[in-house]
């Protein structure tokens, strides 16, 4: 593969030295892989959390872009490593679920079991599988392009759904997914939910004890101190404060409900 | 451009996709170029302290290196992007002023307001420029070098003044601009500010309750526990604790005064 | 040198400028350099740590490797700079002991005095040679590939023993040497002191008022909420809590002794 690009999204956090090794196995495989962190401050072992994280990534990479994503608190258990090709780009990762979003977008991703051990660098560790069963992977890939001689196709690989709001008598439930690094909520609702309402009070969020009703088309448009919604860059709605922390000023987190009545 | 290098000064953080995000669209435009993280942990909206970070580094890079600063509280505003030539180097930033560090050391620079969708993601998100603006303009630059056709010149852009120390009646009153990993406080006085002075109570620096009139060539040349001045590696005197974190020490934090004396 | 490879441990954290404009002196160097982080979040001044750092990471990556590892206290004094060529492998540090893992497992190192100021970056800063010593080094290393010229050779550099648990009365006194990101702590004893011991009760480990008995193949064999101990990927044993922080759960933290006592 030309120009081969190998991202990596794990929780492994950056004050050790798991990013570091993986990354030296990676470049011993293959000397002309390009790799690019997309963030290693996953939730620790939150499936969801690194669902987003590559769910709201990957498709702003080059074809062929190999992701390994390493979420993974079964590691050492006998929980399946895949790699799998969607239409334009490969992903390597536990069979936990943690591709969810990608399985969700991309209904004809074809899911191989990576059991062939060939390609895993010896011996195995029982609590390290990004750098002795993920990274080899990906590096070996990115040097032959070839995905079946890496394990046998699968269907029955682990998804979850990513949660959507429920609706009833008018009132829409959602949750907060997570919460960024400037504080802002993102919610699990989508900009259509709101029925192209804008800042004329035709809805209403409504979290812990607050109700937002002021929807504006950048978080840069709120008074200061004001809690505002609008859709942010990965197409949910969120809550923000301008200049503030929204999580802090609301004192509201990850999993808090929020509804969404319209008037 | 050959070995095209993009470095990124931004206030996004690491926890999150966005850094991850840039780099994928920035690779998919031009695969050849090299990206330096300078760092995603400015003080999230704070101009100066952008500018300071930036105004550190940029000079150390080689020369046609594309420096992307993306500090920008005014996003989907109408503020302007920004491209901007200095003698041997290109910046990429919203026109808030974060480049001051840099119109102060190169009165020569062209500054280019970058409207020439062609060269943005489409569609442009309100929220994330960092993505959608500022990143593919340091991309299509890295390709062509050519900066005429992404921008007409202005003038009228935005610059603020680094806070200088002010002198009266044998007193110079600055302030502590920031706080580095370590805990040394950054003041804003340059070496010369001292006048040539040493470690022989020629100077003192008062801040809160302390002075500190131990002036050395290096934090390491500190007693244990003991605050001492030095010159720092960017030209600005510092006050630190050898071994220790001076912040913490002596209680004192971004923007508190500081005053310096000479006997 | 063909696709050169440096890699960068620090204890310089990654909020300021300092990282990034390490990387620009590298690259204004040799632009053909791939730059590689292992971490930047090495406890400050913390050589043990830093040791256990590169000391974990190194051997992954391939020959000719050059690593960087700037922990270093006594910046600007006259402690000196290394340049040290393992059998296969470069490495470039301040005299201070932070290599001793390399030296230990490789006794056949060759150690210079990288004294040959023709290389550094002037002038030299007092307080910051990761930028305009460490980094000039390695950098002219990657393009010539030769040592010899860089400084003479010396046989008395600095090293520490890296702790060993101590046995006496069928009892072995080891400590808790570091604290991963997930909280898991790292211990000083290897695999083998446990003599093969696993679930079946046949060895136990004291930390504080904490008796941890459960030897498991990974972190995730124990229950929830269980301590339990394994041998972790750099082959260290380690005390874990599965889905848990077992540092916060234990309340235990770097320095804590703990002992090891067979049945």
């Amino acid at each position: 593969m030309p120009n081969p690009i190998i991202t990596l999204t794990t929780d492994y956090g950056t004050n050790d030295h798991l990013v570091g090794t993986i990354k030296g196995v990676i470049l011993k495989i293959n000397p002309d892989a390009t790799i690019v962190d997309i963030t290693h401050h996953v939730t620790p072992f939150d499936l969801l959390d690194g669902a987003l994280a590559i769910g709201s990534a990957y498709s702003y990479f080059p074809s062929r872009t190999i992701h390994v994503v390493v979420v993974d608190p079964g590691v050492g258990t006998p929980r399946r490593p895949l790699l799998v090709t969607s239409e334009t780009q490969y992903f390597v990762a536990p069979d936990n679920g943690v591709l969810s979003m990608i399985y969700e977008r991309d209904p004809n991703v074809i899911v191989r079991y990576a059991n062939v051990e060939h390609y895993y660098l010896q011996p195995v560790s029982n609590t390290f599988h990004g750098r002795d069963v993920f990274a080899p992977i990906a590096a070996w890939l990115s040097k032959s392009g070839q995905t079946a001689a890496m394990g046998e196709e699968i269907t029955d690989y682990k998804k979850f759904a990513i949660p959507k709001p429920k609706a009833a008598d008018g009132i829409s439930k959602g949750v907060i997914m997570r919460v960024d690094a400037f504080g802002n909520l993102v919610t699990n609702f989508r900009g259509e939910d709101m029925g192209g309402a804008n800042g004329n009070g035709g809805v209403a969020f409504k979290l812990g004890t607050h109700t937002v009703s002021h929807v504006v088309d950048t978080f840069a448009s709120g008074n200061s101190g004001e809690p505002v919604a609008y859709i942010g860059s990965s197409g949910y709605v969120e809550i923000a404060v301008n200049k503030g922390n929204a999580a802090k000023t609301l004192a509201i987190g990850r999993g808090a409900p929020v509804t969404l009545e319209k008037n």
